[in-house]
């Protein structure tokens, strides 16, 4: 709220009438609504755990299909939402890693961390609102086509008590991207290049395991999952960079401090590798 | 998420060595991690409360200065509020109201209602990020000027356990509205037509009462406060209204079912006329 | 905690060395270790709400069979319940009713009561401990039998935002009581006067209705189900009653306040006589 | 609650008709109210964190004084205070430790157990309950005087992440306890051996610090603060210790299982003796 202050108590009996009875009416009616405010419940986060946000797509299948995108990834939405989550790390300096995958994103903050008394209201809603205001406000860069309708990701907050357990967080949701990347591809990949319908291919698919679909992909398409855009295999986590740079290394950043990579995160290389949750 | 029906169960001895060990390595990863999930906590609203979810404008301040808010009230920016919350009630049926000024704006659902199972945290999130969309998206409607850089919003969920209750917080967000403008009203007639500088007007200001302010605004520069634009006296009020309406009676309205209003909502008259809360 | 104020700051360098060293160690000891207190939650309950407590025994099946308690109902057990439940009330005069049956008993706050910050923790553990204690403590009133070990109860808080959800939770125990009731006397019955089995008993009883039961207890025991005392029937109900009475009319009140009944509490006739919820 | 299954379908069209709608009446009245188990909130401690309840005797001042404890502190209330404690930890396998000072007690729980789901509501206010009843049960076992009237703790939950901060919590409650034990013990020693008054007692010891109180019962009443019973200055550690012990070395224990300790727990010491938190 662009707040003003304004002092309420009522005097200067002097004044005419109609000024000081409008003015008692709204400087009392003020005291005696305000409380509401009691109403409003503490939720701070416990201190000393690894704060998560995860903002989700809502609605995205239907979003994807309006606009068109490619399938079974597009690389322009991918990159503009790691786009917007940039604009989140910048914003809130707390934020020392974040991971995207499909249609979501999460946010770590430094487990000592006191921004806005750790209220987990106020972190999610801004993450999401930020994170969303980018998503819009960077479209053109990424697509021709231009937005439909408003675009919304809701959002949530998980505490990990431990670093294990954070880690083990990120593993799972990089599982999930392996996981529902390749069944993707496989599908779509019977669809567009196997002639089959939807309904044939989820057929298809139905009851195969991984390396099942692997199989599907190398002997009838040629196509080695392994050789697929990291992108789309692994997700994007951003970390930060604050060592010098010169023009060129500075190519294909995010920001001039932020770096998106495309690298696995389940084994302890990338940790040991970048030491951000030390 | 898009999500993707993946099954992780391992067998299939039989299949080369590659896949299999490829396959078991990232389903039991998945099912390994997936305890996780049970980090996230439930945190439904009580049942038969009025939910308000009410979201801010975070660092408005310097966003209306970089974008040349017209003082003390910019008309573009309150009416792109209005139309910002107008998706919000378009994409949630169960709000039954909505009361805006300034840079915030509070929205009602009804008490009964059952979305997202009443999660706090899926309730304010969503509202926050499709107000926050719709902003940007609906921004070139209402303004020349370009965006420089994404806006934001933060939210919080309160709970009204009676109707008093959450009459009296309107009636809070009505009359803190008419506190601040009566304040903005005259600090800005101070330095724009008085040519009073910030300071001075802040210490002309200091320590005055409603009535004050108002003999001000009248008696130095002949304006009847009560006579400035009831949008910035009072606010906006959003309400649906479903009663068909021939091609005139439509026009000036929100959407086809949202009327917007600048009505008192503080006395009985405005509930009388709409019954929202019965 | 019996607390005392002790100054901890660190001076008097002139004092002989072990004491300084000695006082200084614990001094910042404390101040270092105080930070643990932020991890305490703020759990305060929801204002302008009816807050119940219930407290239920504790693996009491077993405790009620070790203290050979009457079958299917120990009036000694419920009476000594209802004077464990009074001096709940003497504690705290923001109990406006309490209503229990079986081992469990319900307490109800009045919804604009601010004891201890309106705490859950804080009102939940009181009313458990308290409640307890005087069970135990009043417990050779009642019984011949000593107590074997100590009995316990457990207890939580639900919150009521309207004084119809209350009379709903008030009218659900009391419908659990008869429903539970009813089958306890028709089992029993089978088994100490029909010389079934448990076994049996419960055989012959599954599957059936309440009318099944009260036709069984009429038809083959000549046992108007009716009739049975309305203590076991209804539970008991506390309310308080400040009116002077004199000697006479004192006679079988728990305390010369507090009232206890065996009335129905579902329907309208209790509450028109006891104006306790307006 | 002793529950009883009871079958609540109506049918059976052709009994007769009294019963029946005695029948039709309740069951329908049961499941009508029952909605409001709803009205319950999940509150399960977040996983993989320390839970600590502590009980906080309510109104001990009073207790103490009307049941003539000796000052500055009585042995007879500490020696049943961990016989309580160790009540609760024979009830609760789940509680690796306790310490406890003065008339309060702490129970650390496992970080990996899921005693009652973790729910803090039946772990608090079960606790609280066990303590009470245990030491009003055990009173007459450790005092001559009989008790007066019910005494009541009340009870929180408090979660740690870390095995430091739950380490800095015991810290904390073993350096309140010395700090308190050398103020009362000054104190008390002013006015029972120095014959100062109540109040002459509190202002001789305002502004002082611990090394001044020291010199104070050393100096003036030859007393080695030093050698006064680790039992006031240290509190009590209940630990667990299955090792089988003959005869003898069972003497003294709480219980066959819970050995009762005096020492320090604010250096490593204690810890490294008893692999307790690893």
């Amino acid at each position: 709220m662009i707040a003003a202050l304004v002092s309420t108590k009522l005097h200067h009996l002097y004044k005419n009438l109609f000024w000081r009875s409008f003015s008692t009416k709204f400087a009392m009616a003020n005291s005696k609504f305000e409380y509401v405010r009691n109403f409003e419940t503490d939720d701070r986060c416990l201190p000393n755990t690894w704060i998560v946000v995860r903002v989700d797509g809502r609605g995205f299948h239907r979003f994807s299909e309006k606009h068109e995108f490619a399938k079974p990834n597009d690389k322009r939405s991918l990159d503009l939402m790691g786009k917007a989550a940039g604009r989140v790390m910048t914003e809130f300096k707390e934020i020392c890693l974040a991971y995207g995958q499909s249609d979501e994103f999460s946010f770590v903050f430094k487990r000592d961390m006191d921004l806005h008394k750790r209220r987990a209201s106020k972190l999610m809603t801004s993450v999401a609102s930020i994170f969303t205001s980018a998503f819009v406000f960077h479209w053109p860069q990424f697509f021709d086509i231009p937005l439909k309708y408003p675009p919304s990701f809701d959002g949530r907050v998980v505490l990990y008590p431990t670093t294990q357990n954070l880690r083990d967080y990120l593993s799972w949701r990089q599982a999930d991207c392996h996981i529902n990347n390749l069944y993707n591809t496989a599908f779509w990949t019977l669809v567009l290049k196997g002639n089959l319908t939807n309904a044939e291919a989820e057929k298809r698919l139905c009851g195969t395991f991984a390396n099942d679909k692997n199989e599907i992909l190398f002997s009838e398409f040629g196509i080695n999952y392994n050789n697929e855009p990291q992108l789309f295999r692994k997700g994007t986590v951003l970390v930060r960079d604050k060592k010098k740079k010169n023009e060129e290394e500075l190519e294909g950043r995010l920001t001039k401090d932020i770096l998106a990579l495309n690298e696995d995160i389940i084994g302890d290389a990338f940790w040991n590798n970048h030491k951000i949750l030390d």
